[in-house]
């Protein structure tokens, strides 16, 4: 499976578990973006980085907490880790 | 040019004139989607909906609204008129 292909299908997952849960979801169109998800139930905004497979790639913690802040969202890293499910990361305590 | 594109490069005019103040920008991928551009700046976020051209089509207001109160913005339709710029219209108050 190429790399895209993984990504669409991980981010699909993660938008299915927040709308499971009453949230409505925003792919972001653009891949060279901190945010990859945004969803909201009109209490809570979330702003998600997805990330895939085992490889410890960097990422950009602050630029992901600026962007969430633009859209009044907590920042969120979620790892999908082969064959252990989901590991969501929130960078900021809920409500900030 | 293609529908599509028509809609790409509106939808890239509606980003470059928040961005020109200061907003950052997510556009929506996924086309059937009442929210084309979501955009903001840590104090305002719109939910924008990019109509082109003379032709009126019907916009499903109420599902705007909807939508843009689960991510806490503000719900905007911004029109292109050809020839005559942007009209850009809020739904809802601001600040609401």
């Amino acid at each position: 499976m190429s790399a895209y292909r993984k990504g669409y299908k991980a981010e699909r997952e993660i938008r299915h578990i927040f709308e499971k849960k009453g949230y409505v979801s925003i792919r972001s169109a653009g891949s060279l973006w901190p945010i990859d998800v945004l969803v909201g139930n009109g209490t809570e905004v979330y702003a998600i980085q997805v990330k895939t497979g085992k490889r410890k790639v960097r990422i950009d913690e602050e630029k992901l907490k600026e962007f969430a802040r633009m859209f009044k969202a907590i920042p969120v890293i979620a790892r999908k880790i082969p064959y252990h499910g989901w590991k969501i990361e929130y960078l900021t305590e809920k409500g900030i």
